[in-house]
């Protein structure tokens, strides 16, 4: 058994499955995979200070342009599992890099790629200060 | 075979499963039958020229204050259904009674009854005109 | 500020609304809050060692049959709240008493009645022996 | 205005953006376009006589290996739209390849291509036949 997540991640949630998010097979829908990302970019965010929420009230809206995400081993009723994320600064893109593993055993589960852009007042913006200092940083 | 719902309705929307709405259980999940009235409430309203999002844009919130629901068959994978609706006002709500018929067999599948309340500006309306107009209009 | 829910409750879970779960009113979709209660039955079981998962694999399915919820105040984007949860049995039904309280105020947001029953290879049985232990332990 | 998608497709389903699936941006929320895309696939499949849910109960499930989708243009409450779907097989994988336009100006709103794969009674199978039929029918 691994002893956890090889790579090092800016930021790591823990979460578990819930039974409504499963579907007929059995198992997590895919769709609720980029709830999981969506909620834990948010709680990365808020965690620096940053509230989606509030900027989406100012006239600032994160927006996703692209996500590739690989499906490796579904998640079941009752697994819990961490839900890890990097972010980098190319261009006016914000790519996050999220995984996500199963608990106990550290098995990656899937692998996404999300591209974000920030639209101020309805125009693409070359990006915003406070998100540009985060994704800025250095890795852990 | 029932050759349609016995009681007349205002309104109604014929609807179809979709597999992600089904749980581990192979059946839909509760919580999305208040979603297949949710749409059916929003669909009505269209129908009599009201949008919800636009109410909502001009500071009116029409929000649900009770919920009962009855659930007496479940609906699976690939079943067509029919999402059916009355509404009376009493007082300052508006009471939704929301049917759910299976096709082709007009097997009663939920019965709810949902109490909403218009909210301007942050505060409990006695209720708004273009509502009240489509409420006190004579059943079908 | 109260200090805390004034019921006691057999089970709480904490919990926090996650952004997706907002809709264009900015707060909480009602359905959701369905979500919140059948999670908060499922861990409730699962600290009593039943899977809901794993009786759905028995052949032994706990299904609701009516569900009555006030809505009282709207959770939002960021809010942190209790899930508190009672049950017991009355006849065949298994009845939750379900209420969520917003943190930190302990504000109760809303109070749901949820009346299940147990269907045993598809047919309505009285009830099983390991759910009946649990509804019937003197509450806390 | 243009008249209808260039590209042409093997399958075409006009579908409703439902207020539910709007977040507090008060656009659909990205998690739901897997829902849109996944129904899509479902109901072509129903069309060409193969149910999803039938398949599972014969242990074999097509499940989803990787999924790329591009975000162009977002929809809206009370937005209308066209799912389209083509459909190839590349070794053990079907791919689907699937885009939704707004109605009724036909704006390309995403485009995703969805790789899936069938898995029999736990094992990765080369393919089905009548998946296969399917997927290597002439293109209209």
């Amino acid at each position: 058994m691994k002893t956890g997540p090889t790579p090092k991640y800016r930021y790591t949630l823990r979460m578990k499955v819930r039974d409504y998010e499963c579907d007929l097979q059995g198992i997590v829908n895919n769709a609720n995979y980029l709830h999981y990302t969506e909620h834990t970019r948010h709680e990365f965010l808020l965690a620096e200070r940053v509230s989606f929420a509030q900027l989406h009230e100012q006239g600032i809206d994160a927006v996703v342009a692209r996500i590739t995400i690989s499906f490796k081993q579904p998640l079941h009723s009752g697994d819990e599992f961490l839900s890890c994320l990097n972010v980098e600064k190319k261009g006016v893109k914000y790519i996050f890099y999220q995984d996500i593993y199963r608990l106990p055993d550290y098995e990656l589960c899937n692998r996404a790629e999300v591209t974000t852009v920030c639209v101020v007042n309805g125009k693409l913006s070359a990006g915003i200060d406070i998100l540009d200092k985060i994704a800025n940083q250095d890795e852990p």
